[in-house]
């Protein structure tokens, strides 16, 4: 289960303040990986209130449905997370192991079980041993740190090559408020939501309406706008959970303008961990950042940018550092959106290579071939239609990709 | 540009018989290629209907546009074709090449220029040397035969690893007549269409909406309903040519019983050329049969059908011949169709899987797992909604097709 890292690897995680009204602990429960982290549980202040969104996904895993219902409260006291089996398909027993470990949780904590978010990521279909969790969860209450976020961020990665975590500080009426975020995501990553699991802590003082509204606004900028290969995960979960400790008056009113700087911050935020999950993409050589404009609005050039993130051909022609431009007139004309081929105009790195329908004349490419060999690529389409215009971003498809899952289970 | 060839690949070419009203003739016009055949030319007899259905993009080719326009006539005297260059994306001198071409070869055969059909594949975006296709069209007209399918099966080829072609018979009011197709495809193929070129001629007497009705009915059971990488084609073309010379009285009302087993024949041939395509899917290792029931309807039945066949986790997992059935749960959840997750029911060469959202009580994957190690894969889905159902068709993700794609222009 070791895969090359990512060429994207950062050195080190990077160094994480704590939020106040937040600890954490990671251990080897060996729910199915051995010698590694793969638990981890989150404690919150009393009084923590909560957002989040989840996979659109029809067959939807157990703890996405426990969880859709915890939302339902606003609050939330704890998040319990394991890595190697997703407790997905798993029916009316996978149910009771996401029940008995809530339980186990408010047990331990001391809090009604339906603050107690539970979220498992891993193999679908096969039924969780919640023995080995519930078992190791007075060892984890007794070890909280409010430090422990590379530990919690390594504890849930499957087959990510390295922990994910960021932050971002914000001013609410002048007092600085912290967010932290970790999330794992590697494979099965796609719209809508284009990520497995990412955590959001802050100590922000919010009600639960506004995190819901303010992590439902920056999912869209974000989570929502990668793709590795065009794969819903049946667990996807962005959650954010605002503690209320900071200094500053309560924000309760949508449209606030003292909370701009912080929605600010939290769309930043979770725009750099979503890059920093394709950066982690399975198998990625390459980073791609699609710019389509001239949309007929907003979501059509998302879905445009989507359909180029998501063409193989597209994928693997850059995999190959050839600038088969012909391949994104090909994904741009099957988005099934609004497009005028004879006014769209595409650029690599910079470089302008077709204008209204036609190559440029005298088109050279060799400045676009260099800039394929880099890390970063980037693309922009003009589809002529009109103002929308939207970032998405993707991985190229290489045969590490094939590698790692041909034989994911083995 | 030698790819091995597909584990599929027969032995040899079909014996494919004459249709009375066809002659066709194939040469090397070294447009792209060199040292192979590239280009075909088809003439058909005074008074050939058409019908036809063509790719869906939005960036679709110059001859898509020719031909869309030609097939509102109904007749059709001639079909030429090139492979290695598709004249996508190449605006005005794009229109100018088809429209040269088509001259020439209604100046050779003596017909007018609308009733010739003008078909290229290969790479999008680069200016076509029609010089190459206009200088041939002299010699393939002197050359012209009965019996030259697998000359211009060949001559159609770009990665395909051979050249395709199938024939049926069927009796119309006791007569006997011949359906022979020959068909080319191996990547960016995906509904809709489902292939780059496929063309079937016939001495059936059809009126031109009855030909139009047959094909475009065929389609929908064949060329859309296999898929290799989701990306669909700019320039896909099925055109069905009848010439009309069988002894039989004209076929013109929609609904005739006496065209029935010409339909069947159609459809079945339309499925042989379509499993011939997906079998020399880029990369291909498996021919994938998905067979989706239980579905709100046919059509979303087919939806969640391609969603899996479309799926690189499905297709890699196949690729390793891993019989990891989690996948499936996660592909059906993402099509974005009802399904009622915890009736779910999943069987994969013939042995179940799950059933009501679970797996089987005592699941053994040891015939499974030598099922997977076979060619060919079958994979049954309900959905436990209603009544609807659809098959389709699909090949594994494999190294090959990376290896393809990576440095296609190369």
């Amino acid at each position: 289960m070791a895969y090359p890292p990512s060429p994207f690897a950062p050195a080190h995680f990077p160094a994480l303040p704590p939020v106040r009204g937040v600890r954490l602990a990671a251990c080897e429960a060996g729910v199915r990986y051995s010698g590694r982290l793969d638990l981890m549980l989150a404690e919150f202040a009393p009084d923590t209130v909560v957002g989040g969104v989840m996979t659109k996904s029809t067959t939807a895993g157990a703890p996405v449905d426990w969880n859709r219902v915890a939302l339902g409260n606003g609050a939330a006291r704890a998040l319990v997370v394991n890595a190697g089996n997703a407790n997905v398909f798993t029916g009316k027993r996978g149910r009771e192991a996401v029940a008995k470990t809530a339980a186990a949780v408010s047990d331990a904590i001391g809090c009604d079980s339906n603050d107690v978010f539970v979220c498992s990521t891993g193999t679908i279909g096969e039924y969780l041993l919640e023995d080995r969790i519930t078992a190791k969860i007075g060892d984890l209450k007794t070890t909280l740190s409010d430090t422990a976020w590379e530990q919690a961020a390594t504890a849930i990665m499957t087959t990510d090559t390295y922990a994910k975590g960021a932050m971002r500080t914000a001013e609410i009426d002048g007092t600085t408020v912290t967010l932290v975020g970790i999330a794992k995501g590697s494979g099965m990553i796609a719209p809508d939501m284009a990520t497995m699991l990412a955590y959001v802590m802050t100590d922000a003082v919010l009600s639960p309406d506004i995190a819901q509204n303010v992590i439902a606004n920056g999912a869209d900028k974000s989570f929502n706008a990668i793709t590795i290969d065009s794969d819903t995960s049946t667990s996807d979960t962005l959650l954010l959970f605002a503690t209320g400790q900071a200094d500053h008056a309560p924000v309760t009113e949508f449209g606030e303008k003292r909370l701009r700087a912080f929605e600010e911050a939290l769309d930043d935020l979770l725009i750099e961990l979503a890059h920093q999950v394709v950066k982690d993409g399975e198998g990625a050589q390459k980073f791609i950042e699609i710019r389509v404009a001239g949309a007929e609005s907003d979501d059509t050039a998302r879905r445009i940018g989507l359909a180029v993130g998501n063409s193989p051909l597209v994928k693997t022609a850059i995999a190959g550092e050839d600038a088969n431009w012909g391949r994104i007139v090909m994904a741009v004309g099957k988005a099934g959106e609004k497009a005028d081929r004879d006014k769209l105009a595409i650029a690599i790195g910079g470089v302008q290579i077709t204008k209204d329908g036609e190559p440029v004349p005298g088109y050279d490419e060799t400045p676009v071939t260099a800039h394929m060999h880099g890390r970063d690529i980037e693309i922009d389409i003009d589809v002529g239609i009109g103002d929308g215009q939207a970032t998405v971003w993707t991985c190229d498809l290489t045969h590490g990709y094939i590698d790692i899952n041909a034989d994911y289970r083995t």
